[in-house]
Parts: structure tokens; sequence; C-alpha cells
């Protein structure tokens, strides 16, 4: 494919990328996708107010994972910013978030799952983010691994002084989107989350989109 | 054994516990015990300074365990307070928090293992949180087992506005303690912090004291 991202790199340069790969996820649904070490994932929350819950896993050991308590001691943030890495249960970096036109996610909060639709008392199946991680991977990778703490793009959890914890209604305009660089081959997964009982999802799910590219040669 | 610990439940009334069994921990070392439903454990910071590195899990399932990002969306909160429950990746309470003198606890940080004393640079084996809770883990229960974050008492993490993490000195003092009761029977593990890079053993990592209780029959 030929389309061309030109992603600015904090004001100081751009850096065009060439699509290899872009994908719709239905509301509501998960994705999955082998990222290699340099390639980029684009990550968009097409409609705006949608949560992403996000994993990445070493694509070799999937046992090594981002994962959001190793990373805050890295940084001293409860997040990264454009520049800083997502890093390992293994203490290296994973990913490096390279764009970011939000700048609200959250690392503190557990993707949904059945338990918590059962509490709701819904009757039926109903998706939920730990459901759609187990389809995405098992289509391709791994039927059996641990499920971490996701990082939530565009969710909104802040953290008074008091300590008590804080969900708020998602800030993200549609085409809001991340940019990740991989610094090793990752597996990286996301659920459109098929929250409806709270604002993580704007209260009516959405699509996302997930593209992946690789440095343009020039 | 007779000794009677009364605990005072939030000022409402006095709670007589029956001694099982006390252990001492000593510095940079670790325990795991059964603890049975309804069974309590009184966690003791003997010196002062020192951070408990501290897992729970089910007895019969050791993939369910305690879960600080499921205890934080079922509270709203970093932290439970006296009366409230930590709770389970399966979003059920596994532990009630009975009594707590201290007050400062931290559920963001990831325990020391191998790779942070690595990083450091340390040359040879040096003890970790992590690897306590394996061989403790080990002596009694099974090997494979995946690490979840650890409840850190006494120690002492903040939040700022910005979203900085911020690790403070430990604010415990010598005697300060925990009380925790089992909802249903639990493997409890705890690591004596031996981390001397730090203040989260007070930069002299020391002893811990565990004890396990029942209603006393009166």
């Amino acid at each position: 494919m030929s389309e061309i991202l030109e992603v600015d790199l904090n004001g100081k340069r751009r850096l065009p990328l060439e699509l290899i790969k872009a994908s719709v996820i239905p509301a509501k649904t998960g994705w999955s996708h082998l990222l290699r070490a340099n390639q980029y994932l684009r990550l968009t929350d097409t409609y705006g107010k949608q949560a992403a819950d996000f994993w990445a896993f070493n694509a070799g050991d999937l046992d090594e994972h981002l994962s959001a308590m190793h990373t805050r001691v890295w940084l001293n943030k409860l997040c990264p910013g454009p520049g800083e890495s997502f890093h390992s249960n293994h203490r290296r970096p994973i990913l490096q978030l390279i764009a970011d036109s939000c700048g609200v996610h959250d690392l503190l909060t557990a993707a949904c799952d059945e338990h918590r639709y059962r509490q709701y008392g819904v009757e039926g199946g109903h998706p939920s983010c730990v459901g759609n991680l187990r389809l995405a991977m098992k289509a391709h990778f791994r039927d059996e691994f641990y499920v971490p703490q996701p990082v939530n793009f565009f969710m909104s959890v802040a953290v008074l002084p008091d300590g008590r914890v804080e969900t708020g209604a998602n800030p993200s305009k549609p085409g809001d989107h991340v940019v990740l660089k991989a610094w090793f081959d990752c597996v990286v997964a996301i659920s459109a989350c098929p929250q409806e009982f709270n604002p993580a999802a704007g209260w009516y799910p959405s699509d996302l989109h997930a593209a992946i590219y690789e440095a343009a040669q020039r």
C-alpha cells in the first residue's frame, strides 16, 4: 500500500510512515496482530469517547508483557507521555509512545470481564474486553496466557488527593489517536470496549481503527 | 496457644482473637501460609519503615488472586480502609482489612525482582520480593503461578495531581500492623522487602512478624 502517515515527533521533525495493513475493529470486538520490531501501530478512536483496552506481549514469550506496574516504577508517572516507553514485566521498554493526540489514558483499571457483567445481572452472554482479548489471541497465537492490567487508551481515570479513584467521561474526539513503536517483536491486542454501563465507551460502544506502518523508504 | 489479641473494630467494639501460629519473617526473606476462611492474619512491621510485599491466592485455584486493579474498580480508591476488602481478579472479596495502625500502603508499585537488581549492576545474586515469593510458595504450594501486583504494606507512594508517582519514606513505626480476615481459604505470602537502594525498607531491611488467629471461643 502507498498511504503515508506523517507523524510529528513532538514538534521536532516529521516522520513519514508507509502503511502495511489497516483494520477496522468493529464496536464490542477484539483484534490482535504481530507488530515487528521498529514497526508502528496507529490506534484511532474513530467516533470519539471510545476506550481501547490494549495489551502487548513479547511475540517469542507471552509471559513477558507490557506491565503497568513496571512502567510506573520506571517513569515515576501513571502513564507515559510522547517519547516515553511502556515497559514490560522484565523491566525493559516494549513500546514507545510516538504520538498522542488525546493525552488522557488509564493504566489503573481492570478490563471488563465475564464476572463484571454477571455482577450487573446481564442475562445471557455479554462481550467483554477480556473475552475479546482471548478470542483475538486464540485466532493467531495461544490459548493460555495471563491477562495483565491493560492500557485503557482514551479512558479518563483521575486519582484525587485523598486516594479516591474517579472514572470520568472519555475526552477523546473523533479521530484521536496514539502511535506506538515496537522495541522488539510484539503481539499487540486491542478490544473496542463493549461497556454500556459506565462512560468508558461513551455509553454507546463504537468502532476503533488499527493500522500498522513501517518507516517509509525515501 | 493462648495469646489473645484484642482488635478494635473502628472504635465500635473489640474483637478477641486467639493465636494459632506466630512467625518471625527475617529481613530479606519470604513466608507463606494457608489462611482459612474466617481466620485472621496480623502482619507487623517490627522495627518500622519496612515494606511488606504481600500476595494472596485462592488456596483451591492459584489463578485467582488478590488483584490491585480489581480492588480499585470495586472501591473507587487506591487502597482499602478498615472494614473494606481487597478483591480478587474474579471480582469477589478475598481479604477484609480489619485493623490498620499505619494507614499508608501502596498498590501501584511492582515487587522488586531479579531484573531490578541486575539493572542496578549488583554482582552475584541478590534476594528480591519476587524471588522470596517463589521460594515461599514452592515450599508449600506450587512452582508455577503468575506474580500479580503486590500490596506493599507500609510503603508510601503518592500520586501527584500531574500524574507523577512519588515514592517517599515509609511512615510505619515499630509495631505498626494490619489485621486481615479471609473471606475464603487463601494462601497468603509475604516478603520482607530486601531493597537497600530506595526508602522501601528504610535503607536497612529488617524483620516482619506474621501471626494467624481465630475468633476466640468464649
